[in-house]
């Protein structure tokens, strides 16, 4: 943890006090008291590196308890490495800290770090902090490793291969809108497994492991599958069949769209899935069987790839097939 | 370029336009059109990784343009890398930024990048681009390498060993003090080179690549000489004992102690110097000198250290010795 302006007294009590620890598994972070961190790469990997940042009032809510919101951006990362067929291996952090910023918030951001660090078995290597006049702004950068030549890219599918996601579409938009008091839900045990989807993403990072050598192109579902499998079509120089039947979906999710079928579109529109999207080829079944088993995390095949301009094909409860749009807006 | 609620289309424009020229050199980066970077470490190499970041109003002021401010950024890390004797190889970004940015001010922060990913040989890898709903902060992530087992920790230092400095000292204090009125300079040539200085950090990359497996111990200087030495002696457990008469000084640094005294401290306690200060043994001397001259940036002896308490001791332009204040100021 480096940089003018930073170093000074109370930021060091602070980096020794609540980063340090989290850094005490990782040997090469040198108990952040070094200007940089080393890594020893294992002969005959690729290191995969991700960088995501998030910031106060856009991504999250100042509100937000903030050991959910360094859970969520670790977890955003931990994604995009899993999608890439990626094992992590450790984090450095930027973290600018509102004015207004207490102990305790730091405090509680550690806490959250330390847990997923536990959950996901990383450490920290390095990073920075310091104060910005503004809301809190916060960057991690994820590097994990692949063997050599086995990321999982955007643009390796052939035509013919099988598209697959992980767990369940949609749960987390409509737990945005529950939680932002736009859909009633009144099972309270599928409105609370909405929102925790929405508050906290679950990244599949043991299916993610297994998928180098296994999946011929992948993406994290982020900004929804409509947007997330387009991008990979075009990577790929493809397109996309999918049927809206197969899409699999949470007992709370399956409750909702019955009951108001104009739900659907946060189905396969809505944003911060955070599960896989990938193609295979068929010898991948065996592999893929065993990803889901060992995961408990289910793998459903939802249509596959073909010649064609890329772009998304659904077929949709009528069976009539009709292109999705990419969806998402502009900030700028 | 990932992440929720920046994969939008015009985002994704100014990605397309500005940062993906800055990766073209990066074959991992893949045009940042994947969701992370790929990179190949060279066997037999270590990596080092730094992240620093920047807040306006804080690091830089709002009115400060922002291809200075990028090249800034990336040269506080470059610094960090050259203090550790890593070749610098490449890079990851976050940046938050305000909501009245404009796409000239993008331009203009692309335009530094490329102007030091020239100078300094290396590429964009990957990163974020969001909005924040307050001033701009910036993190970025530098990855350097060394031969394996060679990088420079600070904790090196063997009793006896010299203390070097690269360059000269106190210029960009200095130049602060003018630049905000604080100190008259009336050579214009001077008040220009010490303004400069401040600006513009100039990181030692040429000289710290060489001081892998030369130097025993090394940081560079953000906080001022006697803060980062104090980190040094600290590491390294042993007390350091340098010569005010043997700091190195600008021609316009020399002429402004002369006018006033009074304005030592800028010199041995002011920051943002990013000299590199290291220390060697007696071996290391035709290493060193060939490093100076390959450079054309003098490299200093200014005192050495000995077994004792961790400490900074300085011998003033009278022979007398005192222990230097580490300074620096509290932001908590």
């Amino acid at each position: 943890m480096t940089g003018r302006d930073t170093r000074k007294s109370g930021e060091f009590e602070l980096i020794a006090r609540y980063f340090a620890p989290l850094a005490a598994r990782s040997t090469g972070a040198f108990g952040l008291e070094d200007d940089a961190a080393l890594y020893q790469p294992e002969p005959g990997r690729d290191l995969v590196l991700t960088k995501d940042a998030i910031a106060a009032g856009i991504h999250f809510l100042p509100s937000d308890p903030y050991d959910l919101v360094a859970q969520k951006l670790m977890r955003v990362n931990l994604s995009d490495l899993a999608a890439k067929g990626a094992v992590p291996r450790g984090y450095l952090l930027a973290v600018a800290w509102p004015e207004a910023v207490t102990e305790s918030d730091v405090a509680l951001f550690a806490e959250g770090l330390a847990k997923d660090q536990d959950i996901f078995g990383i450490g920290l290597l390095g990073g920075d902090t310091v104060k910005s006049l503004g809301p809190a702004v916060f960057s991690l950068t994820a590097i994990g490793d692949v063997a050599r030549g086995g990321m999982v890219r955007r643009s390796g599918a052939r035509a013919g291969d099988a598209i697959f996601v992980t767990g369940t579409l949609g749960d987390a938009a409509l737990g945005l809108k529950a939680a932002q008091g736009e859909l009633e839900i009144s099972s309270l045990v599928h409105r609370r497994a909405l929102i925790q989807r929405y508050r906290l993403p679950q990244p599949r990072v043991s299916i993610g492991t297994g998928l180098s050598g296994a999946a011929s192109a992948g993406i994290d579902i982020s900004d929804g599958l409509a947007s997330d499998l387009t991008h990979l079509c075009a990577a790929s120089k493809l397109r996309a069949r999918i049927s809206q039947s197969a899409l699999p979906l949470s007992e709370a999710a399956r409750a909702a769209v019955k009951k108001d079928a104009g739900l659907w579109p946060s189905i396969y529109s809505g944003g911060d899935d955070y599960e896989l999207l990938f193609t295979a080829g068929d010898e991948a079944a065996p592999r893929l069987e065993m990803l889901a088993r060992g995961s408990g995390v289910p793998i459903t095949r939802i249509g596959y790839v073909e010649e064609g301009t890329p772009e998304v094909l659904m077929e949709d409860l009528n069976g009539k097939s009709a292109a999705l749009e990419a969806g998402g807006y502009t900030h700028f």
